[in-house]
């Protein structure tokens, strides 16, 4: 759908068209990014979007500009998720027939939260790019109007409304990250934010394992990033497109990259501290104020993007997500074997502030004197520096604990770091 | 803290009195419980307050009003959590030390929160009974202020807040559903309530592991329910006091109570559609709605109390509230032992929306005739509809499955079922 381009008359009037379907969504104070950022920072908060995440902004925008005729054809979108959801709600308000085609490993939520709209679902292919295939060949072939997930300005001016609210929301904003794959989220608000208030830092985070937007900046052109995974599979794109591309490098200031050990850490600290669940794409600019890549210089907000996460694996994305922010330490410690020694180490461990979730204690290995027995521990603590204060305590107490253990309890710690 | 009881003006100058501290949480909406619940449903989002729960609204009230003696002399309280993380905030708030006793195996999350507010932690005994004798065994003898959990006017004031707040931010409400333990939020918000809008319901409600309120309602007067362990410890209390008892008598329209399997069924309803991680006490007014114990005649506010799980155990929680949802089954299907009948059964059960978790493909027990296999699969779907839709497109593809498995995935199925 080509017309104007994408500007702030575009997003201001999508703004008005797309009201009756979406939320304006909170931006809500994070006094744990303000500790760790330096800085005021508020998070705007589309995970708590209608269908999860802000792409029915964009797929309300573009199909309710759709004539009688076209919506008489019906709509077809591919997607492993949040755009598929967009295009089936906004279709469904609006009463037109839709479908989505999806790949066929999609998580079942997301399957049966596109059904719940009332979508045709057509499972197809092992990529997203076989879906999208597939969806344009259904397209061509049953006369129906495919809905691009960011390669069009209504869809970006959609995207945009978005960046109209945060300046509404907190006037006195310095600062914004914004999530990004395709990049139509991040030219939307870019476009609108510049144009009311350039002063005002947008500044784009990508998966450090698909940073096509980051790497076409640095050649100057599109190029695509190889196709690699990444636990934030909302913006699993290679590259952004001509139209995304071009708004991005007029509107915005800068783009990072963060690696999925600080996504999975960003999203633990989400479900953790704020009670938010997030998902990984969500959680970009989160990772990005925690890992440091990023060093906002004023008042920030961070745009949650969606909170469509497979719910089976919030357990796994916890248990990794702590790994990764060194939770999990094991210890050995040779202690007198009498009774009360054992004791004595989870009363030391527990005062200062540690929790013991496994132990072996070994009275037998080959070459230990005799009344001697070594424990092995495995510790959850609340970070590095907590674990040193606990061998710190344990020395204070006349006993002397080294990090690390024998194969056994490193098996499970490194087991829980991958999310096992 | 004695004094003119609780009232309309003690909770107005309580609202203006802890406005520094805390914020005001937004009142959201939920599509999914407004289709359960059949009336517009809104949640008071007291999981997103400062340290994830409500009860700093009572503990700043408390702490506020204090003296300079009293200040000097310093704070003391028992909690397995959120009223710990309360006082300890308010009392850094206010510059005055602050101990906290908690059971020897409380959580390190609530540990490290409270002691990252500046709180000094003593771990003592293994129950919130014993913790609470130390608590005020070490007021008396270190001449500190033992702040009460439910049971003081200026707590029970402060918790009145919420109420203010819910009238003002959805006017319309008819009824508001409030989680209950001790009774101090249920007594505040409805001494608030229906001093300003007496036609609005207002319920409590609790687990039925802990009903101490709805039983004391019943006997006329205050009795314990026995010590249960429930999933909602955040109300884990065995009776109201005769403070609260008496304003709840006075005040709130009805009592009910809800097992462990709806609350635990909620938190994962709240975690997957709703994004919010709210911990079981915060899940009782979702789990009251999405159980049907409670049906309400018109537009409802659901406190969500607080968020303050322990992270590690979200993923079992989880898999618990899908098990207890209908998500896991097994099923059992006979196919022709050849090439592309399990591609067959996997295509068909995508297509009707299920999610194959596990397989077990056995060509040869005993009494099977030849050319012939049975697979076994674990599966995940929505619902019980759902499963019974795969069942019909099995055998609408020439495939009969039926529901149930031999010994091995029956115990995947029932350990997912109890979050293992």
């Amino acid at each position: 759908m080509d017309g104007p381009g994408v500007t702030l008359a575009t997003i201001r009037a999508a703004r008005e068209r797309i009201a009756p379907h979406v939320l304006t969504t909170p931006v809500w104070p994070s006094n744990l990014l303000r500790e760790i950022a330096g800085v005021p920072v508020l998070m705007k908060c589309e995970q708590l979007q209608r269908t999860g995440s802000f792409k029915i902004r964009g797929a309300a925008n573009f199909v309710m500009q759709l004539d009688a005729e076209a919506r008489q054809r019906g709509l077809v979108a591919a997607s492993a998720g949040n755009h598929a959801q967009g295009v089936a709600l906004a279709g469904a308000a609006e009463g037109i027939p839709v479908t989505v085609v999806m790949p066929a490993g999609a998580p079942l939520a997301k399957v049966t939260a596109a059904r719940g709209y009332g979508a045709r679902v057509v499972l197809h292919g092992e990529s997203l790019e076989e879906a999208r295939a597939e969806a344009i060949a259904i397209g061509e072939r049953e006369g129906m109007v495919f809905v691009p997930p960011f390669d069009d300005d209504a869809v970006i001016a959609g995207q945009g409304t978005a960046g109209l609210e945060i300046l509404e929301q907190e006037p006195a904003v310095e600062e914004i990250l914004v999530p990004s794959g395709g990049g139509g989220l991040l030219a939307g608000i870019a476009v609108a934010v510049k144009a009311i208030a350039p002063r005002v830092r947008v500044v784009g985070v990508q998966s450090r394992a698909m940073d096509g937007i980051r790497r076409s900046l640095a050649a100057g052109g599109v190029v695509a990033a190889p196709a690699t995974r990444t636990i934030a599979d909302g913006v699993a794109v290679a590259a952004p497109s001509e139209r995304t591309f071009a708004l991005i490098r007029a509107h915005v200031d800068d783009v990072i990259a963060c690696p999925d050990e600080a996504i999975a850490h960003a999203m633990a600290l989400m479900l953790e501290r704020s009670k938010f669940v997030v998902e990984g794409a969500g959680a970009l600019g989160v990772a990005a104020l925690q890992s440091g890549a990023y060093r906002p210089r004023g008042r920030t907000v961070v745009v949650l993007s969606g909170g469509n996460v497979d719910i089976n694996l919030i357990g796994s994305i916890v248990r990794r997500g702590l790994a990764d922010a060194g939770r999990y330490q094991t210890l050995t410690i040779e202690v007198s074997d009498t009774p009360g020694e054992l004791a004595l180490v989870s009363r030391v461990i527990g005062e200062a502030g540690g929790n013991v979730l496994e132990v072996d204690h070994n009275r037998e290995a080959p070459g230990m004197p005799i009344g001697v027995a070594v424990l092995e521990l495995l510790l959850e603590v609340s970070g590095q520096a907590q674990f040193e204060a606990i061998i710190g305590a344990l020395r204070d107490a006349g006993l002397r604990g080294v990090p690390g253990s024998s194969a056994r309890l490193a098996t499970v710690a490194a087991q829980r770091r991958h999310g096992i």
